[in-house]
């Protein structure tokens, strides 16, 4: 087992081993005054650990109650939240009581983000059960729910008061939902670690399983450092969307359904380098580095897309933040910095 | 004109003066970079200062573009709340862009709550036009909306970057709603300044339109100094809720509808002292001085509702919070002080 402090506005523990949903009363005990839990979960996470959260929980002596809500990203809407909202009035959830996410970034997006404005705030923990989870939306506080016009559009910064990421909700992930993980968990080697990369480079996507704990420790302490250097998201922050502007224009392109987020990075990553290296901007061979770790874990690093469509994608998007754009590059695998271009620079850039 | 000056977490002055509202643009230039404001508004105010507000912005060289919804508490609510997001999103504010208030409790309150939660925060300002909402809702940093089963269930902490309280706006306030704001004026002499009440005292509803700006900088200055030593509101913040829980308890009674809340509060404040005086709590003649001071603005200070049902609501309201409920009690007119009650001791207090 391992534990990565993360100091924010608010410190709390990501606790990461095997077997931790089973004795998660245990560990919540210690975080929180509170004696009264409201579970939020989708339909498939409930039915596998539902049971288990609310058996541990009681076993301390707390009150259990129980939300759950449709599978999917459709449900991290505005609807759904004031069904939450309800939900904890019905179920009397004071200031003093907590809510616990347990589900993939969907849950605990939602779930952080009605943590933070029911009452105008409550603790809450984060039970990520999925592998993009674990890496990514369990830690930095960001919390979130869509609007109909586009994805994250309204939310909060919140720090939950402990993130249990149990290694062991990572067997029953669907092989496909563990790949898209694995799109993040290169982004950290990649941006930061040149030692996580060359670990995910000697295996693949069936040995990686035997090392996952010291895998997500090394991304959760990534993404910790950074988070920690930048809690509110205004510079060293920017370093984790690696591959993320092209990728969310891939994701967009296909309206959000036809490829998973962490697929879309990988792409994004691999188009980035490309052109990175034709411009002498990261040392030879990086592509083929990254393209190779890639193809071990069955992830993508091309696209159909053409590239012009793509970055005009990107600039519509990103010109929000002025007439410029900030896009990451890795100068090798494991190291990464910001480059502010010109809207003309940027489409150079990009070809 | 006077300046009040908050330090919270983020740090911000109230303006208390005539005729901020035509020249708002170059008090706001002053304290946001942004460049392109959405002012947000109901439709009685809209008519009277959304134009002149415009005026003002625009004579800056800002982009400027306006929401309106319908005036009322039931607008305080997620519909209205969404319209804006799309609102926003439609006119492409971003997060270096800015929110304006304009209007009264309502207003504030949802603007605020919008401003604290669409693209995880960006500046707002605030330009109170009622005398409910330049003494009291304008300062502190609490924003919300209400939910179907309750109002101000949903809400975040969010400081403005300003808050321009104009006296002439005043000028057309119905005269209903002038003395539903005096309530609030009254209770700020009760809990902390017995210069302010004894200014009250030796005024009346007409007499006192004549020294508004000194009144309201009193009022602010209260305000500030508690927020400044509670902004999360876990202790001091709690003597702004003199004549609060009873008061609420009326308001209930009525449906929210059949009484102003500044008028509950002073039943609830006459009532609590009532009591308080009975039990020796407080220096003989206090109630007399305060139903006397509520007179002079034409404030109510007794109710026909039976003071056991008020107590059974203040319970269900105040057991949220555990076991005990706090009562604030003034000792004399300009000192106030929070009790903690058991049920018990509440239920015999209140007889």
């Amino acid at each position: 087992m391992n534990i990565v402090s993360v100091k924010a506005s608010q410190s709390y523990d990501v606790v990461i081993g095997r077997g931790l949903i089973a004795s998660c009363g245990e560990y919540i005990k210690k975080v929180t005054a509170a004696k009264s839990f409201a579970v939020v979960s989708d339909d498939n996470v409930d039915k596998l650990y539902g049971d288990i959260v609310e058996k541990s929980l009681k076993e301390q002596g707390f009150e259990v109650c129980r939300f759950v809500f449709p599978h999917g990203e459709a449900s991290k809407c505005s609807a759904v939240l004031n069904d939450i909202y309800m939900f904890l009035t019905e179920n009397h959830i004071t200031r003093s009581d907590c809510l616990i996410a347990l589900g993939g970034g969907v849950v605990g997006d939602i779930t952080g983000y009605a943590a933070a404005t029911y009452l105008r705030g409550l603790d809450y923990v984060q039970v990520p059960t999925s592998l993009l989870a674990q890496v990514d939306s369990s830690v930095g506080g960001k919390t979130a729910i869509d609007l109909p016009c586009g994805k994250n559009l309204v939310g909060a910064f919140k720090q939950p008061k402990l993130v249990l990421c149990d290694i062991a909700a990572l067997d029953t992930l669907p092989r496909d939902f563990f790949i898209d993980g694995m799109g993040e968990v290169v982004k950290y080697g990649m941006i930061k670690s040149s030692e996580l990369f060359d670990i995910l480079s000697g295996n693949d996507i069936d040995s990686i399983k035997n090392i996952l704990e010291d895998i997500i420790t090394r991304c959760v302490s990534i993404k910790r450092d950074v988070v920690e250097a930048d809690e509110f998201d205004k510079g060293e922050r920017m370093l984790l969307n690696f591959g993320h502007t092209l990728g969310h224009s891939v994701e967009q392109h296909y309206n959000y359904t036809g490829i998973s987020h962490g697929r879309a990075v990988a792409v994004g990553m691999a188009l980035i380098t490309g052109r990175a290296e034709n411009k002498d901007l990261c040392a030879d061979g990086t592509l083929d580095k990254l393209t190779a770790c890639l193809k071990r874990y069955e992830l993508p690093f091309s696209t159909d897309i053409p590239v012009s469509k793509l970055a005009d994608a990107c600039l519509n998007d990103k010109k929000r933040a002025g007439g410029s754009i900030y896009i990451i590059i890795c100068s090798e695998c494991g190291k990464s910095s910001a480059v502010k271009m010109s809207i003309d620079e940027f489409m150079q850039f990009i070809g």
